[in-house]
């Protein structure tokens, strides 16, 4: 695996993400937080207005690649291949830090209905991302929403595929292939 | 429209809408949302665990609507008929009570981001309590999951169209021709 340097924000994610294994999300502080991390306290709130913020910290940088790559897919691409091409853009930014991080975070999300409602608006964030982006192509609303709604529901699926897949696999395979499962369910359905 | 005597559950849910929409949803308390309602305190935390919880009230019902009416299907109906089927039995269940609050409701969660997150976990529940009754008709996984994305989408859509619909419209047309149009996306996606 590739050596890889955490800046202040990652180190955040990282000493909260183990914080919260060890003594649960509740009792986790911003004040812990910082200190585990080596970093002053209005660091913290440089990165991230409050602790339940660091779990959904990728969003904006999710929603960010997801929408350029359907906006550079060629104008030929369907609505369902330039979702495709957002979801090979986004994977391709996943790296180690994810890979290492992913299955604590999935249990911390588990155990804390707090952080369930956070990651639930994390995904509403993604498909509103994708959808503009769609109708910005000019395709029509009901299926730009379907047609992100099938991309999220990819991203997700194969996100949790490749975490159980060997340790230098690509996400971008995986969330393809969901997709192109979720393309067959959909012809199926009509 | 038909007369209608909220029990204390509602008059809890109105309390609780008419002071978030004067005041906001941070400066509300409990106490003040029980006082409103002529209920004592103990009586909230009988109904509610928390005031965020009390907007997503509805969930549990709406999800076994749903669910309900997707295993009563006959055996031949499709998943997206069984859909329409669960769409049609939760649609028909909301009154004159859902109409009057919806508009207030919608406002306090556009204007606080913890209410948006419950919001959207809400809309998680609803999407798995109709994946399962598809699984237990033998649906196969990635089918249930998309037509019941279909499904959530369908609610909402139909939902806020039937609030700018005439006072006295019934909700399930407006669902169901949702459903009919993600059906056509969803078609033109394949």
């Amino acid at each position: 695996m590739a050596r890889w340097e955490p800046g202040a924000r990652e180190r955040l994610v990282i000493a909260a993400v183990d914080l919260f294994t060890e003594q649960g999300y509740d009792a986790t502080t911003v004040t812990q937080i910082a200190e585990r991390a080596g970093v002053t306290k209005s660091t913290f709130f440089r990165h991230f207005p409050d602790k339940r913020e660091l779990l959904a910290a990728g969003q904006e940088t999710l929603s960010r690649l997801l929408a350029e790559g359907i906006s550079e897919a060629p104008d030929s691409a369907t609505p369902l291949e330039a979702v495709g091409a957002g979801l090979e853009r986004a994977s391709n930014a996943m790296g180690p830090m994810n890979r290492e991080l992913a299955p604590r975070i999935k249990a911390a999300i588990d155990a804390n209905s707090e952080l369930q409602q956070r990651d639930a608006l994390k995904n509403v964030g993604l498909a509103a991302a994708m959808t503009d982006a769609l109708r910005t192509r000019g395709v029509p609303d009901a299926t730009a929403r379907l047609a992100s709604e099938l991309g999220v529901l990819a991203f997700k699926q194969g996100y949790a595929q490749w975490l159980q897949a060997r340790e230098d696999a690509a996400l971008a395979p995986y969330t393809l292939a969901a997709l192109e499962d979720l393309r067959a369910a959909s012809r199926s359905l009509t």
